[in-house]
């Protein structure tokens, strides 16, 4: 297959998503006409074989929908809205299907989020490489930076943490989980749903001050949020996946720490007016019938720490996920 | 250096160039105000080395030069003013200085072009990857698309053709150019300046029905844009770059045909309406002091041909840049 015949196949695939596009797949670059009451937010992502992702433990259709589902996650860290998005491919030298299966992924994972592909770049490389940019739009008032957490806030995500760290372990063969355990942590590893409609609901809130997507590991994101803040925050409770938790027996690993340290949750973390807590939960939770977990408290001094039950705290590391680490 | 190091060290480096944008490097995304009277532009290149460049032959200040070029090379080629950049990056392992000389050769381009680099991704690879994309504006009216070439219409480049694939061969040692011709391929192999004021003022002209950039070669970027407006092309005469002609007679080439071959040129090819064409060019050369080349014909038939002096033509094949093709 030619390169030209592989834009063609790949336009096809695309198909029937491209509606806010003027033009798209194959001219020099695509068009769209930008909402004029909103700002647009333009977030990327690169994930390469063998740091981010293995052909062992995920399909290419599997690594094409996390990818995407990563770039929606960022969208929806700043309640934005998803517009479009451009792929850049690398591929190992005249593997097309490997491309295509990736790009199948992509594509669900488009529909899902409600995101058009637009265009893109593709080229060989000597492991697979994919580059995906998502274009957002949000209203100036709604946009939530990292930067806005404020001493008092109460934190919280959206979801429970460490089912992807869990599958990502099984899939690898460092553990064996039970059926039940592997396949939500295996699902959540390979499909995961970025927090889309969540982070648009939370951003309407005036009372949320702050929100970011966890990535890479609340221990990690936490910090980077606080920094972006110059503030601190005591972690009082982590909400653990069922499977994080059975992963961390089988590791002898305490689970708030297993739970602390796992990446690509896609879950959003957000600081909240202390006052406006309890009834934003109720109102998210009879919305998304999911619980907003609260997880701790904005510090005015700048550690970050965990409460033991005896009330004492624990220096905590960013133990997350670092983008020099090979999986 | 870690990673947050990194991405500090960077965001020294792209200061002072963002002006239009509101959140730049350090949270999930960034965010502009795009303008209400204009339609958006994305475009993505990714460079992969010993695919697309080579460190034996670029510094990593050029390669990251000719990476945003290329972006820029796209959004000229819509007619479009660049507005913001993002750059994902892979980087051999702990290599940090590689990826700071890299992103100060972007930032250099970046400022020539008036973009802004407003965030990106780093993370490591097994070689250097680059992945830009690129943000531009232009009003609906001037969006020049590949598909609006009519028959009858005159062809024409920018510039002359060849002198950056000269200077890839020279550079690499296949041949040896003397010192005069050897300055200008390089220059224009590692520095090449996309046409964006070019573009815009092109996209302006009514007249002109439809442009992209030479970049993969005249012959293969002539038979997409035939392919787009379901036409055909005759080309009649090739401006050759004074290198490329002396890299030609080094390897015994016919100089049409090394300049008809020759990527990376990031010259504009337009198409227009063959009795405005030698008012445009009067007035081109006195806006920029270049010639705008009369190349050939756009043809009714489904054919892509070369004019012999005697007349009769020479079918022509799409012989430029291959993306799976190595350097």
């Amino acid at each position: 297959m030619s390169e030209d015949e592989l834009i063609a196949a790949i336009a096809t695939i695309a198909d029937g998503a491209a509606k806010r596009v003027f033009v798209g797949i194959g001219d020099d670059a695509a068009v769209w006409q930008p909402s004029r009451s909103h700002r647009s937010v333009i977030t990327t992502d690169a994930l390469i074989e063998d740091v981010h992702f293995s052909r062992r433990t995920m399909s290419a259709r599997e690594i094409g929908w996390r990818a995407m589902a990563a770039n929606l996650s960022d969208l929806a860290a700043m309640g934005a809205r998803p517009v479009l998005a451009t792929v850049a491919f690398g591929i190992p030298t005249g593997d097309t299907e490997l491309a295509l299966e990736c790009y199948r992924g992509i594509a669900e994972c488009a529909r899902y989020g409600k995101i058009d592909v637009a265009g893109g770049d593709l080229t060989s490389a000597p492991v697979l490489v994919l580059s995906i940019t998502a274009i957002g739009e949000v209203r100036a008032s709604d946009c939530k930076l990292r930067s806005g957490a404020r001493p008092g806030d109460a934190l919280a995500v959206t979801g429970a943490l460490g089912a992807s760290r869990a599958g990502l372990l099984h899939a690898q063969g460092v553990i064996e989980l039970d059926a039940v355990a592997a396949r939500e942590a295996l699902a959540m590893h390979r499909r995961p749903h970025a927090r889309v409609a969540e982070g648009r609901w939370l951003a309407k809130s005036a009372n949320v001050h702050a929100m970011m997507d966890c990535s890479d590991g609340l221990s990690t994101d936490l910090t980077r949020m606080c920094a972006a803040s110059a503030s601190g925050a005591r972690i009082e409770s982590v909400p653990i996946a069922r499977s994080a938790r059975a992963a961390a027996d089988l590791l002898s690993e305490s689970p708030e720490r297993f739970a602390l340290a796992g990446g690509e949750d896609f879950e959003l973390l957000i600081a909240v007016a202390p006052r406006a807590f309890a009834h934003l939960a109720v109102r998210f939770s009879a919305h998304f019938g999911r619980t907003l977990h609260r997880v701790g408290t904005v510090l005015a001094e700048r550690r970050i720490v965990t409460m033991n039950e005896d009330g004492s705290e624990t220096p905590v590391e960013a133990t997350g996920w670092d983008h020099f680490r090979r999986v």
